[in-house]
């Protein structure tokens, strides 16, 4: 390959070779963006000087606790600025981060505390009794608590306050390098949509490219105000945390996500950027009147984990916000796909503009290849209209699934990363998702998309959230069936909804039953279709 | 360090790793902007569709003919398409690319055959006699010539056309992918003006990465038109042409750079982007009134190669342009060091602004450090006093100087690359060049720089360039004696010069001696002081 003739002292040395990681972003914006502010919460507002300097007693005093390079440290955190500091102060002394899921029930908390083997978990005062609760019920060496407590709360004084433990650190200490950026830097629990949550684990090469990728894709600029709504135990919070110092950005914590605090922090810190499931952009949406507050930056906003309907799309974005559609998978260090706006659809409105944006999109810069492929692994016809998986390879897919080759292997066959999801692909080239394989439904020989019926129920005015899942049938093998959240205090009748459906889908795909509840939801806001499908199955019909 | 407790099956594979390269960049381009144009050159517009199939016919018609990985293949070509092609094409056939300036001397020219010993050169029509001169006088295997024949210009007849080559190869031609990052991509000569030129070795790694800084560095989002003032030859035009495809942005060539070609440019392409040594913003500032176009967007610029005098900017930025000073070398992939502006120094105007924009600035985001050091390598104070050495670490720093390991490890001496540059650090870390090593003047024990000198000169209005260099001197050890160039019809006497600097100056600073006289100058538009030391020498004072 190209290699010349004589490559003699032209070999890596200390001089020319640097391995990537995100901790080189915060080095450099340390010096350079010394007196910018880093980090915002509440009465706290810290600069990348003193931001970096809390790194450092972190990474050290870890380091004086026994944490070795390789051991994993978890949080149970909520985005307060501990979260953040510990993307970079864990990996800072060759350790291993484990964001755990706030929202995860104790079960799932124990199996990921064993799984993982964390040494240490550095838990907000709010989560100890989770925390708690689940070193009992795990096996294995159990994790030493470390006591986050935040502005308004009281510690519950059984435990080694975070601040006590960065006071046993030293603001100037070095950090640990990797010396080889396919080291790990993070290990992330997937949502546990269908199933057991599965560790993936990121090395800083993945870490630092993302980084780069999500920048472009979400055309950013200097100085970005960025709120973390987005949870930064999930993906990283997209690898976001990482990416400000590279920018000199502002990270504005978020601890609960409500409409007011959103547009609260919108008016009083001007934040420019934030991503969130469509279920956020709903609730900005469907906020009380006395919760709103005028703003005149418009807010880039990066919507994920499930396709945006439509309805909520076309009510969003007039409020002053631009959504770009991303799709990932905690395998692809959150984002990989962007719905890459191009500026001649700026001329597009209405139902022809939402379903552009509606698209799920196209590789993002540092990803090598996103495509669908049929079962054998060849691309799908580019028509609109063929299925196949999403399939992708490159530098922004995980290292493989911790402790399991078996399932790291399936993922990775013929050299591409398995998505699991169904999409086709637009003649352009741009990827639409029709529905996660195991949520596809097929009747009468026929495949559903639950997605495109959930796009249809979202329509009508009175429906807040819906998921359409398969339900066992004699004659058609599956017929889709629709769970739905109404608005408050809004009516409709299941007969109407039927209707409502099949003036604007084929018979196949109208629902046969709807049945009226609350959804059940994951910890990051998608709604756990595996739950509805037993509920459909014991529903007579 | 960060490796895991059980790292199995968590490693490098297809689906999870591929060496970066700037060629992925097209690819992805290719697919998502297939239609979007990418290179525009007179009558010719291209879309990124067309522009990857050319280099698909480039690189398979290179490799028919014999070009093996590894080998090197030349250019002689000003910015037209064909040099942007052969940056993606020559590498996609696992080539190095070794574009060479176009404006040296036969001799030189003879010399880089040689000392890189291409296999081939691709050479503008007008460029033939200069190609047969060196291939005439230089020493072992002469390179093949393939003509270029730009729009206007007649083939010599005596060669295989580029178009023709382009022809023998296939549009849908697979590009080889380096297997390893550090594979060579590119060999640079240094613009020779400390004396011969010396061949720096690029590696795909350190391209890529280098493009995602000047993106970052530049305040880039999607689409930008970018203007090639720089020449594609120089630093392969700071990384830029490998930087377009990550954006989706078009290339506008310029082959000769008039205040004409590049006021049209921004009117009629609407150019975005362009960078260019202070010379080009002289040119643009003095150019004459009926070569002058309206033009509403603001053109943000790159300048570097000599530090942009006070005098240039303020008359320049008014002209609708925004001027970031970006400086670096042929060792560092171009810009290495940015002066990021800072939103306060928006509030900055007059010579206060000036002198902030004069700044060298800050390493880039995807440098790792860029530190003034004193002759021990440590870093000198920040004080703006202390003078030292700037040295350079990280990716985006070159392989090393082909065929010379002892040059290579002199100049990575400590693990850091040593530019030759002298400079201090103000308090805030920003780098500021006070002169080239080889061109400082020691005056009675005490350090003058040339620049500082240079700046002072450049304020009076009747001077178009000028250059100050050590003179010997009996008493004082070194004077300085400058060389001024005056606007065309301007008159000004030595003694006024003198008197002009004496007021501004201190006086061990001030020119002793004021010589009236063209400049010469490397094809880079950069002065040779090495010539004026000789000339200097030989004057009686
Ligand atoms: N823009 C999007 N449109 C549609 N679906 C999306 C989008 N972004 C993400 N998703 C869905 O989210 C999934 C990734 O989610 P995540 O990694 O958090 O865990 P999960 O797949 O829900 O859980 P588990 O893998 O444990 O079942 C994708 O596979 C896809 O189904
Ligand atoms: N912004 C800048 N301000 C001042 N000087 C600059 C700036 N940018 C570049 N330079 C000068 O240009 C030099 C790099 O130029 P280049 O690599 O083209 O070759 P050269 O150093 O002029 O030639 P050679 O190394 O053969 O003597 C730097 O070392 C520096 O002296
Ligand atoms: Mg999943
Ligand atoms: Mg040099």
């Amino acid at each position: 390959m190209g290699w010349l003739a004589d490559e003699t002292g032209l070999e890596k040395c200390a001089a020319n070779h640097v391995p990537l990681t995100p901790l080189s972003l915060l080095r450099r914006a340390a010096d350079i963006h010394a007196n910018r502010t880093a980090v915002v919460w509440k009465s706290t507002r810290r600069t990348y000087d003193e931001y970096a300097a809390r790194v450092s007693c972190l990474a050290s005093a870890l380091g004086a606790r026994g944490v070795q390079p390789g051991d994993v440290v978890a949080t149970l955190l909520p985005n307060i600025p501990a979260q953040a500091e510990a993307h970079f102060g864990v990996p800072a002394c060759g350790a291993v981060l484990n964001t755990i899921n706030t929202r995860l029930d104790v079960d799932t908390v124990a199996y990921i505390f064993g799984h993982a083997g964390a040494k240490l978990v550095i838990c907000d005062s709010a989560l100890i009794p989770l925390a708690e609760a689940a070193i009992a019920a795990m096996e294995g060496p159990a994790p030493q608590i470390v006591e986050v407590v935040d502005e308004g709360f009281t510690a519950s004084g059984r435990y080694l306050t975070y601040e006590d433990l960065l006071a046993e650190g030293h603001p100037g200490a070095a950090w640990k390098m990797p010396e080889d950026e396919w080291e790990s830097i993070a290990i992330n629990y997937t949502s546990g949509t269908t199933g057991r949550p599965k560790g993936v684990v990121y090395h800083h090469r993945g870490a630092y490219l993302s980084t780069m990728a999500n920048a472009i894709a979400w055309r950013m600029t200097l100085f970005p105000v960025y709120l973390t709504i987005v949870p930064l135990f999930h993906c990283n919070g997209w690898c976001h945390a990482w990416m400000l110092p590279m920018l000199g950005g502002t990270l504005v914590c978020c601890r609960d996500i409500t409409a007011k605090a959103i547009y609260d922090a919108i008016a009083d810190e001007g934040v420019t950027h934030f991503g969130g499931a469509p279920i956020v952009l709903n609730t900005i949406v469907n906020a009380k009147e006395e919760d709103r507050r005028p703003f005149r930056q418009i807010v880039e906003v990066f919507t994920a984990g499930a396709p945006p309907p439509a309805a909520t799309l076309a009510a969003f974005e007039p409020l002053g916000f631009n959504v770009t559609q991303v799709y990932g998978l905690t395998e692809t260090y959150g984002p990989a796909t962007e719905c890459l706006w191009q500026p001649e659809w700026e001329a597009s409105f209405g139902p022809e503009r939402a379903e552009l944006k509606a698209r799920t999109g196209v590789a993002m810069a540092m990803l090598e290849d996103a495509e669908v492929q049929d079962s054998r692994g060849h691309p799908v016809p580019r028509d609109a209209h063929h299925l196949g998986e999403i399939a992708m390879r490159g530098n922004m897919v995980m290292k493989g699934y911790y402790k399991n080759p078996t399932a790291t292997a399936e993922a990775f066959r013929g050299g591409w990363f398995h998505s699991g999801d169904i999409a086709f692909q637009h003649p352009d080239g741009y990827i639409k998702i029709t529905d996660r394989a195991k949520d596809i439904i097929i009747s009468g020989g026929e495949n559903v998309s639950s997605v495109e019926v959930e796009d249809v129920l979202m329509k009508h005015p009175a429906v807040l959230l819906c998921a359409v899942v398969a339900k066992p049938d004699e004659k058609w093998g599956e017929v889709p069936c629709a769970f739905v959240e109404l608005k408050p205090s809004a009516k409709v009748t299941e007969s109407e909804l039927i209707a409502h459906c099949r003036s604007r889908l084929a018979g196949f795909k109208t629902p046969k039953l709807v049945v009226f509840q609350e959804l059940p939801k994951t910890s990051t806001g998608k709604i756990q279709k595996f739950e509805l499908r037993a509920v459909a199955k014991l529903i007579g019909s």
